[in-house]
């Protein structure tokens, strides 16, 4: 947060903490006293070794990671990973594997994965009294012989959130966590792997965490997998097969200390539910706001509701802009209107757009 | 540079010139006088999309690129390319591409076609008296049958310099130029593809500039290129079929901005070559730095040599270290010193390290 009047709602690049840009700008033209810019600083150096190591102590730390399970960066966001997961996983193409559909970002998984397995597809969402809903995990139709299950709990498009979590007997569970890791507890035990791109609760773009169980690291043999994307190299190699975004890896790392020092995911847990609490109780309280998840599948990130009509549409984007809430257009595949409430939005500027949102409503309704 | 007495001659991460740090430190908090930071700056917004216009525009002014070439950028350094130029150009794995071993990268980009093609490697390295050498293009072993000939004109490992363009009939050629990129004048429609990292002349790494042939667009239909990673997709998508590294991607355009402004490749040439000049006509002088490459072949942008034992060898980084210049060590695979010279080097830093160099080989010959 800059100042208190512009808030940042966007759901892709995320609002950087203010200490974080004050360290930045510190370390921009003068690092460690040294005379030279952190943007110089080479990847085999002590010192950015020293950052890679810290970047794995902070996610350990705050996340709680099991020792049988490695941290890995990769290139790229996750929808990078939505090939290099089967390359990397399926032994060959007429294996197959589970993916569950509840919105848009699992669907684009599907239609990657489909280059290289047999998807065996979970559309797990229904409608009831005109809300959408998602079927308990329990009855998730999983197939016995698939290498492994893949779903998104948090869609940031359609603002579905998955609560549940998972506990498949023997069944590799991956999740894509990009905008929800870090915003709260999390059991990785229930994983075999998680991964998230970074430009949510993690800094900028350009870079994707992986948190991956030691047994699944070395599955794919055949060699087809590009050596960069290698889960089995880029764990030996430390993430460094090749030169990594040391800039990026950098602002991490401070988004991590930055966690840390705001007291860690139990305290940013209550803080996040608190604001989208907020916010839905304003849409619920109104009615020109219309949101069609139901309560137990809200998402807590990524709160989206439509306006009556094109006009009042346009209007909220206009005065809510005005008023210095930034970036509330929906995804482009479905409009109506996104909030998304990451790590760094402060308690502050939820409650005032919440005000902004309850005087709209009074105003248009 | 940030003050005249530390210079970083990394062949990796290169300086950052001091006016485009500048321009960094100003949108860090207040971009655009909007009290937001250029780092939560959407990707799809139309600032964002102006700046890839933009670094496009400068690219094709800086490079005289013709209208048949696309300019697009890519997750990841140019090792990624390693994979993704035959995952993307080869039909299937029985077809055959020429590598041109001259080096270490060139060697490495052969081990990862491997997995993809049927390789025909060509060594056109040989010795003369003791000296490297690079055997003329017209006597290069060319398959009739290859989907494309790849080679590294630079190598910055071997310090080789292969200065003659490619001139084969009806060939397409693919050049690694992550060293030499914008550091001189380049004739792109000898090429088929060009393809360069960004951390040395274009900024901070974490991303890859590809220019290429309309025709080299939609050769694998086959459908196993990861979309993230299509060269059909990022150029239909402009860069952004998914989030790209804005923050990188807008330096890059600083980078370029501040390279028109210093009047551009022929320009930068001529500063790159006396710079260079400087550099070899001490290590001749002198009895105590030995490069065993030939003239005629000598990198201008990856200066290497040797000292005649292990004590002058640490001694020579130690005390170059304590002048103020860094990262001189040679890389890890062959040892020795290795001065790197990429565009924002000023001249002041190579004078000052000729004269380090001078008064280290009196002292110690």
């Amino acid at each position: 947060m800059l100042c208190n009047k512009i808030f940042n709602f966007s759901a892709s690049q995320a609002m950087i903490p203010y200490t974080v840009l004050k360290k930045i700008k510190k370390d921009l033209f003068n690092w460690n006293n040294k005379n030279i810019s952190i943007m110089e600083v080479n990847h085999r150096s002590d010192y950015f070794v020293s950052i890679v190591e810290n970047t794995k102590k902070y996610l350990r730390e705050l996340l709680n990671i099991p020792l049988n399970y490695k941290i890995i960066f990769c290139f790229g966001g996750a929808r990078v990973q939505f090939s290099i997961i089967p390359i990397n996983l399926i032994k060959n193409k007429f294996n197959s594997a589970d993916y569950v559909n509840s919105g848009y970002w699992s669907n684009s998984a599907i239609n990657e994965a489909k280059k290289y397995c047999t998807v065996n597809q979970l559309n797990v969402l229904y409608k009831e009294d005109g809300l959408i809903k998602v079927h308990p995990m329990n009855n998730w139709l999983i197939s016995n012989n698939s290498s492994y299950l893949h779903y998104c709990p948090n869609e940031t498009v359609d603002g579905i959130y998955i609560n549940e979590l998972p506990n498949f007997h023997n069944h590799n569970v991956i999740a894509d966590c990009s905008s929800i890791i870090l915003s709260r507890v999390l059991d990785i035990s229930k994983f075999g792997l998680i991964y998230a791109s970074t430009q949510k609760n993690i800094g900028l773009s350009g870079l994707t965490l992986i948190i991956i169980r030691d047994d699944l690291i070395n599955i794919n043999k055949n060699n087809i997998v590009p050596s960069t994307f290698n889960y089995r190299y880029l764990t030996k190699y430390n993430s460094m097969f090749s030169t990594p975004p040391t800039f990026v890896w950098y602002v991490a790392n401070l988004m991590l200390k930055w966690l840390k020092k705001k007291g860690g995911l139990s305290k940013i847990e209550k803080i996040n539910k608190i604001k989208s609490n907020i916010l839905y109780k304003v849409i619920d309280n109104s009615t020109i706001y219309n949101n069609n998840v139901s309560s137990l599948y809200r998402s807590y990130t990524n709160i989206i509701f439509k306006l009556p009509n094109a006009n009042l549409h346009k209007l909220f984007l206009k005065e809510s802009n005005m008023a210095g809430f930034l970036n509330l257009a929906g995804h482009r595949a479905i409009g109506g209107i996104r909030i998304s409430l990451y790590n760094s939005m402060p308690l502050l500027g939820v409650k005032k757009l919440a005000k902004f949102m309850y005087n709209f409503s009074n105003k248009y309704s």
